[in-house]
This record gives C-alpha cells, structure tokens and sequence, in this order.
C-alpha cells in the first residue's frame, strides 16, 4: 500500500477496506448474500433464528443444533430486574434508541463473559444481544405508556415473541411470519454505517457491547436507520394517493428529497424492497386499509418518471421504502421502526464483531485509525503564539 | 477519486480520509497542534478549560468569555437523580467504562436539545459533556465503594474538582495543576480509533450523545485507551527497578509485547510522554514513593537499547507510559485510569462531533459507508442451494 493516499471527505464511499465472508451486496445487479445464500431464498424459506445461527456459525443449522439455538435464544430472553428500573426511571420522552442504546452497555454489566475473551464467549453474548434487545424494545413501550411489560414466552418464535411482547397478545401465523421475513430482511448488509462502526470499535478489542452499543448509536442517525422513520412521517403528511404526485412535484421543485429512494450501494431497486412490497399490500388488505400501501405504490410509479423527466435520472427504491407502511400495518409505533432495524441488524453486527475478533486464517484486521488533513488556518503557516488570559 | 480503491484489512493506517481544522499530529518530528497551538505550549500555560473552550470554539477565550465558560460547566455538573439510581442498581464489579458509556446514552435522555439540529444546540450538549461525565466516574466510584457520590463544587477548577469528588478532599494547587495538565495533554488526538468512531456516528446525523457513547466504546479497547490500565498493570508486576531488565528480556525471549511503547503515528517519543515524565518524578518524590518512577525510566532506556540491540528498532515511549505512574501517584484507582482519559478526550470528540455535523465551508463529509470484500466461499463460485428444515 502506498503511503499516505488520500480520499478525503468522501465518507469511503467505493473504497474496499476489508475483507468478509459475512455478506456480499452486489449493488450494481440488485444482488444480496449472505453466507453464500441468496437472501431472497432466505427471506422465502428461512426463520430469522436460521439466518442468526448461518451469520454466527457460518453454515445453516441442522435439526437439532437449530432446536438448541432456539432454546438458547429464547432462554436469554430475560433482561435483569436493574435493567427494568433503569427503564422506569427513564423520561417517558426519551428516545427509543437512545434507549436501546444505554440498555446495550447495562446488558454488559449483568454479562460474566463480558472480562473473557474467546469466540466461544463472544458467541454466548452475541445470543445474549439478539435475545434480550428486543424484550428492551417492547418493555420499554409499555413502560413508557405506563404499562407493565410483559414476560416474554420462551414458546413463541423469535419474531412472534416479540409482538407478543409488544401488543401483549399473540399473533396470528401470517402477521408472525411476515414479522419474521422483515428480520431475515433487515440482518445484515455488509459494512453499513453501523456495522462499521461495530467493526470500529471491536478493532480496539473492545468487547462486544461496547461495539453493539456504538453500532446502535450509528444506526439512530437519521441517514442510515432513521429513514424508515421519516418514510412512513412522509406517507403520512401525503395522506391519500391522489396527492401523491403534488407532493413529488413540491419536493422536486424545493430541492428536497423524497425519503426511501436511492441508496449508498444499489443501482437498481433494493432487492429487500422488492419481498416488502407485496408483503405490505397484503398486509394492507387484510386490515382493509390499502391507503399505505397505495401511496408507496404511486410514489414509487410516479416518482421514478418525475426524476426520469426532469434529472434523466434512474431511481430506485430502498429497503426503507415498503418497509414502512408494512410495519405501521402490524400496529408498530413509528418511532419504534429504527429500534426494530436493530433488534433484526444485531445479528449481522455481532457476526461482524466476531469477524473483526477472530478472523483466523483471514488477514487479520487491526485498529481502524485513519489519518486527517489538517487544515487549521488560525495564525497562518505557523504555530499560535499563546498569550497569557491576563493578556487577552 | 477512482472506483473501488482497495485498501484491506489494514485498519486505514496511513490512509488520509478527511480534512479537519481541529488538531494536528506530526508522528515524524512529534509535534501534535491543536487548533493552532503547540499542545506543549497549552500544557505549559493553559488550564483545562481554556483547550476545551479552543476545542469547541475555534479560538482561545478573552477573560470574559473564558469566566462564562467556566460558569457554563460548573452549573452542568450534577447528574439527574434518575442516572445516580441507575448506577446505584448496577453490579459494583461492572466494568467503569461500561458504566460511563451506559451513562452517555442515560444523559440523553434528560437533554432538552437532543432533537434538535443546529451547531449552538450542539454546543450546549457537548458542555454537558464535558461537565457531567466526571460526575458519573466519581459518582460511579463512591457508589461502588458503598459510600454516597460527593456533590460537585461549583467553586473549583474543572480538574480540582474531579479529584475533589473522587477523593472527598479539596486537593492541593499542585495536584490540581498537574491533572490538569494530564487532561490538556489527553484531550485531543485527531482521528484516532474513539474520535473517528464518534465521527462515524455523527456522520448518519446521529446526536452528539449516540457519538459519544460509541467514542466511549472505542476508547475502552485494550490497544487503545486500555493501554494505560495496561501499563500500570505491568509496572506492579515488575515491582522494582532491578526486575526491570529481566522483565524486558522476559517478554521479548517470549515474544511478548511491552506496554507503552510504540504508537500507530508517532516515530519519535510522544510530545505528551516527554512533559509526563517530570511530573511522575515530582509526584513520586511528593509522596515519597519513587519506584513507579524508577521503574518506568529504567524500563524506557532499558526497552530501547534492547529494542535497538535485538531488533535494530528504535522504539518510543507513548503516552500511557508515563500517564500511568502518574494517576497511580494520585491515587486514582487503576481501573479508572481509561475513564480519565475518556473525561479529558470527551473535548476532543465533542469538537469533532461539531466538526462533522457542522462543517461549513469545508468540503461536507457524507455519511461513512465503506465497501468490503466479500471472500465467502461457502459453497464454491454460485450461491449455496437452500434445503429445507426438513431435510437437513
């Protein structure tokens, strides 16, 4: 490597700077793998607790070693008592993922692999995050409107747990199993802002939370998990689809963006975005209320041929985009979608976390430490003078 | 910037990613500037309050804006009741670093500019910052020794007071002085791992505090702030200064590395290592205990004539080396020497924090998205066959 390039202020767009045998987007083709498997076949025919145990273990489970994931899994579903009057001192106020974020570190507290070392520990945490963040999540819902939360049921699957945890009743077959296809969705997409910085801080040999807890942080922005917020806040200020073409027209004319289009890697529609959609109409007509799901329709359709028309510009839709209206059909509180991204994304951050610690017979990573430009102009070419504050 | 530039697995180490006005560090000559001014000269003259001020503000502060300054840090020293409850409920083994990154996230919740988006609002938060996280630390420390946290002083200088309610005693100007030297000298670095972790979070448009707490979950890796735990570690091990030469062939016979020495940037001694040291010899001699002292200088001369002997390698002492006897000399317990070093750099990451949400004129960073190489080879060339539950 040469010494000293530079690519500054690009946010390492394009630039490859690892290597990983987690996940493959192939951005150009519309193309999404993970561990060698297609994540449209998985999002198919896979349970999320299959396509957590590929990420973890590098191969699909068998019989019985999914059996006994499952009952790891939904045997760490319990979050400490002092984590739970932590939540009840919360401001109600507070914000999901800062929430989310602050239970990631007191999860560590509680953890005794937490001083240890090994993959096998890391393995046993990684179980641990995926487990308790979303008993987190949901407690914190029915604490913030002054409910108790519910126990979570070591019976039910990973996804209609935690509906059940949210809504306190069971879900039906059909909204599980869509749940669950949005957790196979949303678990891993290579270095994504957030899983770069999970990697970031794992590189200092930080251990697992810390780089959870940073990767959460990453993920509230409203650039990168912040957007299926403001997609469905968009769906609802455009109200019905006969305003959906001003309303593309306003933000054309404003210079503003139109949230869930286009995206840092694909080139062609998300291939995520293309299993979401049908789900989300479905959804919307098992409920009779299409409205959503029509708006995302025509905003996709008339949206496309307005950047066409104006900008001579292909646009495509992101994973963000019908991601939205599907989960406001499942009654999930909107400021909770960037919290649910997590609870599915913290299976490819801990697979990464584990990556970036013991990455075996791969070049072994090291500390992600950069070097800056600086262009500090204080007081020209050379050093500030320092003058006493009597002088100043 | 052409395409897919590839630079793997080398933790970017030389690589220039962005522009920054906010410090400078020449690893070649040892020089480290920030914002204009030689670090030497700031810890020769300026209080910890005046760099942090030159940190957010770009400038060093006139006696008037330097006294509103302090007055803005001393009233946000205490914490809210509810983050003293939380840290009374908390395992008193946790880990002080878990403990402070779990405290960021709770201070978000009771931070009325939280959502909101401008660079005064930012300003605001990162005073609370700087402010608080000492209160947490030595709040935290009390609370694990069953004692109650000592309330803050609002009359004391940002470093007499962090002792003061570590310690429960108003230290003397001298101990003062030089803590507060120790945090002018840790509290900035450029792109170090912690800083850019905070940048990488701030670049989704992430809050200051979601930052922060993934700073304090980069910081708290064993090869980056943990190193100075690390080397106090291996000063009580050697134990004198006639085991010194032992210890060093010990670990060298053994391949084995020496903490302290050695820097991803520096090809000299640290500039902070060299103002450091006297004070570890003056505090030695204080107290009458100069044998972490001794210990330290003999290991420095002793480690680079071996280095240079075996290996023909000239190695440099960083800035754990001698930050490490130091704290000792003051009392601070071992394992919040990295807390410490988080409470100083909080300014540093604050101001980048800053730096990346408002750039100005700068050329704007976008968000840090980097590309990976996908080395999967699960299933040779084609994507795996998915087989179902059943049949595996």
């Amino acid at each position: 490597m040469e010494k000293n390039k530079k690519i500054l202020n690009t946010g390492l767009r394009d630039v490859v700077i690892a290597s990983t045998k987690i996940s493959d987007v192939n951005g150009t083709v519309g193309k999404l793998i993970y561990r060698g498997y297609l994540v449209r076949e998985l999002a198919e025919n896979a349970t999320f607790e299959e396509v957590a145990y590929l990420l973890l273990y590098e191969k699909m489970p068998g019989k019985d070693e999914l059996a006994s994931f499952k009952d790891k899994l939904s045997g760490e579903r319990s979050i400490p008592d002092q984590v739970i009057t932590a939540l009840k001192t919360s401001p109600r106020d507070a914000l999901p993922m800062d929430i989310l974020q602050a239970g990631v570190s007191m999860l560590a507290h509680h953890d005794p692999d937490v001083t240890y070392s090994s993959r096998k520990a890391s393995e046993r945490m990684a179980i641990r995050l995926i487990a308790k963040l979303p008993t987190i999540l949901a407690a914190w819902d029915h604490i913030r409107n002054g409910k108790d939360p519910v126990t979570p049921s070591p019976e039910l699957s990973h996804a209609a747990n935690f509906l059940y945890m949210l809504n306190g009743s069971i879900p039906d077959d059909d909204v599980s199993r869509f749940f669950d296809v949005c957790l196979v969705l949303h678990a891993e997409h290579s270095f994504n802002a957030s899983t770069f910085a999970a990697r970031e801080v794992a590189s200092t040999r930080a251990h697992i939370y810390a780089a959870v807890g940073a990767a959460v942080g990453s993920l509230s922005g409203a650039l990168h998990g912040g957007a299926n917020t403001r997609v469905m806040n968009m769906l609802l200020e455009i109200g019905n689809a006969d305003a959906t073409e001003k309303y593309i027209n306003d933000q054309l004319e404003a210079g503003k963006k139109i949230m869930g289009l286009g995206h840092a890697v694909y080139k062609v529609d998300d291939p995520r975005a293309l299993i979401l959609a049908p789900m989300s109409k479905i959804m919307g007509e098992r409920i009779n209320d299409t409205r959503w799901y029509e708006i995302s329709e025509k905003l996709e359709k008339k949206a496309k041929e307005a950047f066409k028309q104006r900008k001579n510009m292909d646009i495509f839709v992101n994973v963000d985009f019908y991601s939205a209206s599907l989960y406001y059909y499942m009654g999930i509180p909107v400021d909770l979608f960037t919290p649910i991204f997590a609870i599915s994304r913290v299976s490819g951050w801990t697979a990464h976390v584990i990556e970036e610690q013991f990455a075996g017979a791969a070049p072994k990573p090291t500390v992600y430490r950069p070097e800056s430009e600086y262009i500090g102009d204080y007081c020209g070419p050379d050093e500030c003078v320092f003058v006493p504050i009597e002088d100043r």
